[in-house]
């Protein structure tokens, strides 16, 4: 087999064969394929496609290139979700307790944060002493004791997607949908669950900027995910505003406490719980989406939702007392208040914005290697809908220092677009995809 | 400016700016740009193409890239050939010298064979002596004093070309009539002639089998050449069978004498005849066609086109009297008649395998380091549209042993494809283009 001939067929516009998807993963990872041949067929797949059939077999191509989590010690059908990431994306921290609390076992991989989206490692890691780098055994048992745990992705978790994506990201081929669908399914099939509920985010501060392009990633990832043997679902969620208030790492799980004890925004709370209830569902714990949400707003009632994350919390060496008194903490230096220079109804706000805003802040990396500071952030007060009057607070940003807010203050409100009629609110979940296709909500 | 920018804009079928082409050509050149960058956009042009403005800029700017041929000491204008390679193809020994005969000054660079093909300068070569090496001042000034110079191509001709071939040849982005046009044309404009007539080869010994392809391919040449200020015109010519008899370097400047004395193939006369007549009419020197056709054949007849060859030999070193006694130069030590194995009209011929069959005798190179055996090589009896019978003749192999010449007739006859009924006879000229478009002649 040849790598020329490969290239070529797909050039041609022809169907690879599994075979020769299998000889190419293999080749470029183990360096044997130039990176020169690879960007060339990388091209002449985001100009000619890939079908679902070879859609899959790269994914389990990439996924088997490195370590494949091996889960089967822990008893029942095991969840994991994903979010292809947003601004003040904290539903991780919310959905793993409520879905543990419930029985179903969560073993949970996650990533760190990059731009302006952050990272579930990130936000947990705000919690003093909070411990994300896990053996597998270790991981392996915590789920088997307490049905949660959560652990940044082994370096070793699809070498292939990391180096595919490194080379995707140079060369212009990043924005295939196919390329995209098997890049994310190639890590949870690697991370082992049965069970995958992906939280598709759309909107101006989503990867996908339109509904369209966003049910077409939704379908293509449940497609891979149902074709390799796992239940997937996929919720389309919005991104046109910050989800809920919070965006910052120790203020987003102040919030996603606060969802915990049953005093969070509501919003926040919808999309979580058609997460979680997808979750149970797949799993087998409830029949109907009605039995699922009783059940979820059940252990929001009697605690246990919480508890399971401070137990969480207590068994990977962070400290609950935060958690149960958030305020003991403290605070970034700097509480700097937004506020609008006219009135009007909020029409939009580029949620990028309010992310590169945050990351001005240090909440996030620009680079990999960039620290955080876990107690900046924002708390944004005003959503697409809201009527505004000048010199109404819009925002508060928490900030190390004076200088430092004032600037991402002025890119903050930049992000906002008022109107003079009134405007719609939006929307926090779109809609659902199943092995059956695309259902609104 | 960014190569991710370009890659991005050529991926969505935009068209790229002069300042964008020059930038890619120059960046990869140089090496700051990156294979990986640049295969990509190499697919992305594949698949979207390059409209006439765009590959003409990207062949200046691949002229550009290296030495450019100051032609400007030589007086009137200057004439250029070049083919697009074929089996036999040994017009060049004959266009060559009745051109300047006539008074057009031919400043020819010339490439070595590779494949299937052979190159000019390897046939001059299996003159002994002959030098085909001449720095620039004595390729002007022979130019200048007897209208005449032929030289392996410098290297540091047109490096922009070099090493994107090179790159083409393994991503499988070859196959491009705007890549292929700028590539061969960036070393026609870096060689400085004012006219430039192509033989655009066509058929089964052809680098473009079908005459749509090969008029594509002349006309995107012709354009370019023109847009760049060159006269330019391009004859589309037979290469379903090898053009006159011989094929092997020392063989085929036999057959160029023989030509040249007036008592060569018919139809390899005919071929040279028409490329001859294009550049005498794009130098000026005739008005029209009947004017040029007089013209040559009153070189050919009062032998001042001989005479010129022979003083191209003298004047590069190689011993001219190889030319009037060819017999003195020997021959290889076997001549291996095949035969045919039944008898039948011939209908086709795999030229390219008749190619090959000589490179197994040593007439060419497999890899750029092979060593040719100037002797070795075919004479070709039997042509489309001959009736064989069995044990007819149908070609004589020129080998150093019988055991290589076997394996090498094997390969020939192998090439024949008979029929038991007449089968027309090839034209050896189909036509050709000029500004106004494809004439068929």
């Amino acid at each position: 087999m040849r790598m020329y001939d490969i290239i070529t067929a797909k050039k041609r516009g022809m169907e690879l064969t599994d075979e020769q998807i299998a000889y190419f993963v293999k080749g470029f990872t183990n360096g044997e394929i130039p990176d020169y041949q690879m960007s060339s067929l990388l091209m002449a797949i985001c100009l000619k496609g890939l079908n679902s059939r070879e859609t899959a077999t790269l994914t389990m191509e990439m996924a088997a290139s490195g370590d494949m989590l091996d889960l089967s010690a822990i008893e029942g059908r095991k969840a994991d979700k994903h979010s292809t990431g947003g601004v003040g994306d904290k539903t991780t921290l919310i959905v793993a307790p409520i879905v543990a609390a419930l029985g179903v076992p969560v073993a949970k991989m996650s990533g760190r944060g990059l731009g302006h989206t952050g990272g579930t490692i990130d936000k947990l890691e705000s919690i003093p002493g909070f411990r994300t780098t896990l053996a597998p055994e270790e991981f392996v048992k915590n789920v088997n004791e307490m049905k949660l745990a959560v652990a940044g992705q082994s370096a070793n978790l699809a070498p292939a997607d990391k180096k595919l994506y490194a080379l995707r990201d140079v060369t212009a081929t990043v924005d295939n949908v196919s390329l995209i669908a098997s890049s994310i399914m190639s890590k949870k099939l690697a991370s082992g669950s049965d069970v995958i509920v992906l939280d598709v985010k759309t909107g101006s501060g989503a990867f996908m900027k339109t509904l369209e392009d966003s049910k077409a990633l939704a379908e293509a990832m449940v497609e891979i995910g149902n074709r390799c043997g796992r239940s997937t679902y996929a919720v389309i969620t919005d991104m046109n505003q910050v989800l809920g208030r919070a965006v910052g790492n120790w203020l987003e799980v102040r919030e996603a406490v606060e969802v915990l004890q049953g005093v969070g925004d509501p919003e926040l709370f919808r999309v979580c719980e058609t997460l979680a209830k997808f979750m149970i569902l797949g799993c087998g714990i409830a029949k109907t989406s009605f039995e699922a949400h009783t059940m979820i707003r059940a252990v929001i009632k009697d605690g246990s939702a919480f508890a399971k994350l401070c137990e969480l919390c207590d068994r990977q060496g962070g400290d609950a007392s935060y958690l149960w008194n958030p305020e003991i903490r403290g605070e970034a230096a700097v509480k700097y208040p937004v506020k609008a220079t006219k009135g009007g109804y909020v029409k939009s706000i580029n949620t990028e914005e309010i992310g590169l805003s945050a990351l001005m802040l240090g909440a996030g990396r620009e680079k990999k290697e960039d620290v955080i500071d876990p107690l900046v952030g924002i708390l944004v007060d005003a959503k697409i809908g809201d009527r505004v009057e000048e010199g109404d607070v819009i925002g508060t940003l928490y900030a190390e220092d004076e200088e430092t807010a004032k600037a991402a203050a002025e890119r903050f409100l930049g992000a906002y677009t008022l109107s003079d009629e009134p405007v719609a609110r939006v929307r926090a979940v779109y809609g659902y995809v199943d092995a059956d296709g695309y259902h609104e909500m």
